[in-house]
């Protein structure tokens, strides 16, 4: 006679066509989040979420503000008052797809190549959030009952910084109480090298914008006399890195935590050599603090980026202007122990001590920071997730320092005390944010079996 | 018995309200020419001149390619071979209305407000066209015959670099033959100083297009290994002036012809103080090359401005990518003796000098080069010219060097010969090029004025 465990792992081989089917349908909600004309889309994207819960019989089902990118809450606890209890992270809305004139498909209208789902979202985070159901699923309706208690907190404000997150989290601590989280939305370093990240890294993000002349000017008549808040802008931008590639905001390094032999000698063996990255990005050589290795600088430096600059005439052909502003994007990735809320008058000081006085500037931050964190390696909880991930995928899991930042993992563990299991199955060349996303989908299969294998873990 | 002159003063004082009603028709059509949505409208305006052209008799009327932006040629010639023939120039073509949020009324609407009209292209040059049709129309109507023979060369592509003009002039030089041009887009220093431009800057305009992974990536997961392109951009864009806003690029200066002590003497005396100018402008605190004062800066030294910055994410919000591209239009204004056409070179040398490795760039020039110019201020047109301003402004007229640039001047003189009376009743807060532009139409009469008293003194 075959287990529950059995049961439940041939229902999700059996159905492994329809999950796909269900995630396409889930794709193909255009849930931008930071897009108002789509507000009803993430709405609906959420709706997508509260229905599945809904099915799989999950209580006590509430949405939360912001009724446009609502909180959902759900539960099961029939596990009984004994059996541990996992809050599942999730988020439901995705980044702008723009510029869609680089995508080979309509990103909203998810289309099998090969392995792949391509798809705005489909890795980032919709696969994850779609696979963590459909594990449930399967314990559920192969005749099983859940071996474990279980809380939901799935958000659609992670993609423009997760807003309402933190004080939500702050106001339910007794709804949210569990023993860990489990927060799908990292990655694995290969499609067979599963991985379990124990360090991401902060976000400060910032808008600065830089006005001259009361409005935009000929610049025959007045070149020559007006500093171009562009060229301020271009010049203010250039100054905060050194020649070295060290960023120059004043204490930006004061707080980071140093690397030591140990941890350095453990992110070496990890297998991300310079030529796979510049494989993956089209580069043909890296660039950054010539004293770290990539994986050190992705993993465990802080860094400062430009993700958007705007002035004047950008349209096709040439028009003389001179503008009267200038804006750039810019953000920072923080590492232990800087402190994101520090971040802000860092840049302040920087352009204090730096922007001329023939122009003004305004510097806005444009989400809640968030600090860097790291988690404990040793927990029950992460030992079982390493055996079930070994289970499935046949290779020891490999621990890793990631670059990207989920604020929620911060929130939970400052205000909660709870400390979350960061996996996923989204992969380095998935493209998360730019054209043609991807999910790989016999990886998307293997979250679900190790999801499975790791609730009767420890059920 | 009154004169034919006095007989066109007086039509042209009689009609001064239907003249500014059919310019505000002129205005309203939106011939913006570096909108391919708007061509259609583009050539709207230029058969609004042929027909006004039409009405005042010319001969000979043909348009010439592009068939989107026609170059409008007419003649009179009923002057006869010992009368002088004035060929006048135009172009019906406007600058781009955007950004459309800062106008206080719909640009194509004209509106008077106080003495102005406002509207997209009322001082550059829409009011100068029609001024000089209008003159012409008051002579006629008023029972008298032009003094002079007549040329009109009226264009459509002014404001996106006279592409077709210079090889439609090369190629028409005994269609084009005449004594001397009158080019009414210049401007004036202010409403009762009339002006005579006898100095016009150059123009090199270019699009730097920087190149760095082969598409946008996540900047948490790419940031310290990948340099920005948009941050490289702003490197180089800063390194393009030194602390004393001098331009860097190699030979820049080579051949710019040194301003003598005389010369200096002449512009110290025009009425443009640093107060006006930051009146004028808004700002705080002028800038450029603290050797020289800002009318030398702004006629007699070359330039170079950051015209437009684009990269990566530039709507609300944050999105955390690293763009795969940055691009900047760029353009250098030019003063005698330098060579338009060798500015590209020295663009290139310094990109070759100071782009790094891990981008690659691309440099396209945006508009025909020209070559700024320097007119002969003794000649017997321009000694007229300067008689009827006299006489209509009760001011002797000043002679100066301007900021923008007319590479129609510069095809002319070198290609036919003709030396060009560079006038116009654009102010120098019309906001040419900006929002809310305007044109101060008791100086728009004066124009009128003036021009029949300066063809009855040659006639």
């Amino acid at each position: 006679m075959s287990t529950p465990l059995e049961n439940a792992l041939d229902f999700a081989h059996t159905h492994a066509s329809r999950f796909v089917d269900q995630l396409g349908e889930f794709v193909s909600i255009p849930s931008v989040s930071t897009d108002p004309e789509r507000f009803g889309e993430v709405r609906r994207a959420g709706e997508w979420v509260l229905e599945a819960l809904q099915k799989l019989g999950m209580k006590n089902i509430q949405l939360f503000p912001p009724d446009t990118h609502p909180i959902i809450y759900a539960e099961y606890l029939e596990a009984g008052p004994d059996a541990p209890t996992a809050l599942i992270y999730g988020h439901y809305d995705v980044q702008p797809a723009e510029p869609l004139d680089k995508w080979h498909s309509d990103p909203f209208s998810p289309t099998i190549r090969g392995e792949n789902m391509i798809g705005r979202g489909a890795s980032d985070m919709k696969g994850q959030v779609a696979g963590t159901l459909f594990a449930l699923e399967s314990i559920l309706k192969s005749g099983g009952s859940l071996p474990i208690n279980f809380k939901f907190m799935i958000e659609g404000e992670e993609e423009i910084g997760s807003k309402h997150l933190p004080a939500f989290i702050a106001n339910h601590r007794d709804l949210l109480a569990a023993d860990f989280c489990i927060n799908p939305d990292t990655g694995m370093l290969s499609p067979i090298q599963p991985t379990i990240v124990y360090a991401l890294r902060g976000l400060a993000y910032f808008e600065l914008r830089i006005y001259g002349p009361k409005q935009d000017l000929h610049s025959g008549i007045y070149g020559g006399v007006i500093h171009n808040p562009a060229q301020v802008l271009a010049e203010l931008i250039a100054g905060m890195h050194d020649a070295n590639g060290k960023v120059t905001l004043p204490g930006f390094y004061d707080k980071v935590r140093a690397l030591d032999d140990e941890e350095r000698a453990e992110l070496a063996r990890l297998p991300l050599t310079e030529d796979t990255l510049k494989t993956r990005t089209g580069v043909s050589h890296l660039w950054g603090e010539p004293a770290f290795t990539p994986v050190e600088r992705l993993g465990a430096r802080p860094t400062l980026e430009v993700n958007g600059l705007y002035s004047g005439f950008t349209g096709a052909g040439a028009k003389t202007v001179l503008p009267a502003y200038a804006m750039a994007k810019i953000s920072t990735r923080l590492v232990p122990d800087q402190e994101s809320t520090e971040i802000k008058g860092q840049m302040e000081a920087y352009l204090n001590a730096h922007a001329p006085a023939t122009v003004r500037w305004e510097l806005e931050e444009m989400s809640i920071p968030s600090n860097a964190s790291i988690s404990d390696r040793n927990s029950r909880w992460v030992q079982a997730m390493m055996q079930a991930q070994e289970t499935v995928w046949g290779v020891r899991p490999i621990f890793r320092r990631e670059g990207g930042s989920v604020p929620v993992v911060t929130a939970l563990q400052s205000l909660l005390g709870l400390g979350s299991i960061n996996i996923g199955v989204g992969l380095p060349d998935d493209n998360q944010h730019g054209p043609d996303e991807k999910l790989h989908l016999p990886s998307y299969h293997k979250l679900i079996d190790s999801l499975i294998h790791f609730f009767y873990a420890l059920g």
